[in-house]
């Protein structure tokens, strides 16, 4: 099979993540935090590293500022519900995933209201024009993705978080799509809550996400509340991070592969495996926009405006129909609108694209299937 | 080791859970739900197939009524603060972990009130008493363990369960401890919300835990909304469990571990693990009773009133210093409060305990072991 989901969440996992987690069943089979024994103290010092791994990689002042999560779409529910209250007022880009619309959708009920700003891909300063525009006088919080998980639009959210501050608003990065490929830094970007998948750039395995909070000395209300291992005499929540947003036994097996994936990717570099992705995408992008039948929705991808992900159709047939098409090829990409139809609105896909999305394990080669396949596609013929 | 925390979560997992999880990262590497292509599928099925093992396991009407979530601690705060509305009011026992009181103790500010009900191990219907006096005219929910974390005392859930319904409430029962060890059927016992940890009785590993629902027409209120990979046009949460209660990419290699656990548990059988683990406690608790230095908070531990969790002090001495020297002597047990400040308060145990809980691998002579080394414990010598 010819991988191309890893948008959706990256595979293979590297061999050192799935050694990590039989490890973890192994040798760190203790509940962390709760007891004094070797194995539960060792469990408690792994997780630790791991808050110490990412904390260095997000540019965080201390482990203490590494939440773990079981999901990027956890850590951005925590955000919006832990920070805000009726009365306030947030600021979305029209470029946001269902984890970040569904949320605000329920939280309308309790009185909280949102304005969404229009991105213009490859206009950084309209970008921030239209944030600019959208900040009112109670707008308390900015949601903002990194970048688009359909058509691979990056924005300039250091830029986003600076007029933030400005207006005296915090602001939340859903970096689902970029952690692991564009680097970032909670404290230089002054990225107040940073969302990440474990899952897809950072290598972990599925289950994983983390929060990272840019100062310790924040406090969100909890999401969810229950026991610690710290504190047990309280029917309080502790009030410190990272245990008063984790209740609950940890995954560990989970966390301790995404301490891995991290570290695989600080062996690659970053940089690297941005540069060696998108130049696939760009290829691609390329000879598909030489292919008469084939639909294209954003100027070429070049940076810094994009990351590597990338959005067609064929004309005249639906995403649905190609997908499955390039499935029976052993290809597998992602159709349809990706959770995130406010993207396909502003783009007019509202049918929905198919998406291609490499890795690290990309090979050229592929990328030259998937294109004589698409080339070889017969419209009304090849779909269902 | 000898590990006896097995409360905490069980230690070693059987060797087909490991192998469940290795399995997942190799072969059920896509994101489940969210595509047509052929891995996906695979995957969607393989967790369609934990659902079904679920759903048979604990007598639940279908697979729909399992929904996966990272922790028991995450499906008892589903629970409370999706079915309750300020003005409610819920009956709680007097064993509840901080999973059930923490947030309580945050929903009362959102006017919701609670009422403890006393318990009194080996006297049922003393205990159905206590729970009918409890009841409110706005009592909307009671929330019971199945047994104490700490003292292993059993309640008598499906009793409980059927007063609560007399009283046009609902009832939602706390599994931590007794999953895979007391049979439970949310259809026969009527339990209208069943909490399950799957790193404990059911063998899987940490991060893993399941809601039941008896009734797939029931909706909790969401916790947390995003993608689900249905319905995806739509800002609204999906209103059919599970998805509605699943947003974010699910933790595949977890889940296929759980299910891993749970067919090891049904081919070791429940009762003949319940019974071998009742034998080494009751073994224990008779030969601790013969210690004079050594203090007893319950009767003897038989059934149907306990399951093989037990807790002790040596008189004179902090639970604390009694676990660092089992530690040091290569034994594992938990103490202190456990996380259950309530269940404390009521026994007497404020300063906390040591408990011991065994699994379907302890062998009776690490029980002797533990012995030896209690009757060999020196008061203030052994201790820091």
């Amino acid at each position: 099979m010819i991988y191309l989901d890893n948008s959706a969440t990256t595979f293979p996992k590297p061999l050192p993540v799935r050694e990590a987690m039989q490890q973890a069943l192994r040798e760190f089979g203790a509940n962390p935090g709760r007891s004094g024994y070797g194995m539960s103290m060792r469990t408690t010092q792994a997780l630790y590293d791991c808050r110490r791994t990412a904390a260095d990689f997000f540019g965080a002042s201390g482990p203490e500022c590494v939440v773990f999560q079981p999901s990027c779409t956890q850590s951005l529910n925590l955000v919006l519900k832990g920070s805000l209250r009726s009365g306030d007022h947030v600021v979305v880009s029209d470029l946001e995933h269902n984890a970040v619309m569904r949320p605000l959708t329920v939280m309308a009920d309790k009185g909280i209201s949102y304005t969404v700003a229009e991105t213009f891909p490859g206009d950084n300063d309209a970008t921030l024009n239209s944030f600019r525009k959208a900040m009112q006088p109670n707008t308390k919080l900015v949601v903002c993705t990194h970048a688009s998980n359909v058509f691979g639009i990056r924005l300039p959210v250091e830029r986003i978080a600076a007029l933030t501050h400005q207006y005296g608003a915090k602001i939340c990065v859903d970096c689902a799509q970029t952690a692991g490929l564009v680097p970032i830094s909670v404290t230089a970007g002054g990225i107040d809550y940073l969302c990440v998948a474990g899952h897809k750039g950072l290598y972990g395995p599925m289950g994983t996400g983390l929060l990272i909070l840019r100062n310790p000395q924040d406090r969100l209300a909890t999401l969810t509340e229950g026991g610690t291992g710290t504190q047990s005499r309280s029917l309080l929540q502790p009030d410190d991070p990272p245990e008063r947003y984790e209740p609950g036994t940890q995954n560990v097996p989970g966390i301790l592969g995404l301490r891995a994936g991290i570290e695989f990717v600080k062996r690659k570099g970053q940089q690297n495996i941005f540069r060696s992705e998108m130049k696939k995408i760009e290829y691609l992008y390329d000879r598909l926009a030489a292919i008469s039948q084939v639909e294209l929705y954003t100027m070429p991808p070049r940076e810094p405006f994009f990351v590597p992900v990338l959005s067609f159709n064929i004309k005249g047939e639906t995403s649905e129909n190609v997908g499955e098409y390039l499935a029976q090829n052993g290809i597998a990409v992602r159709c349809g609108l990706h959770c995130a139809p406010l993207a396909h609105e502003k783009m007019g896909t509202e049918e929905g694209t198919v998406r291609v999305s490499p890795s690290v394990f990309t090979r050229r080669e592929e990328i030259d299937l998937l294109l004589s396949r698409i080339r070889g596609y017969r419209l009304g013929k090849n779909g269902r």
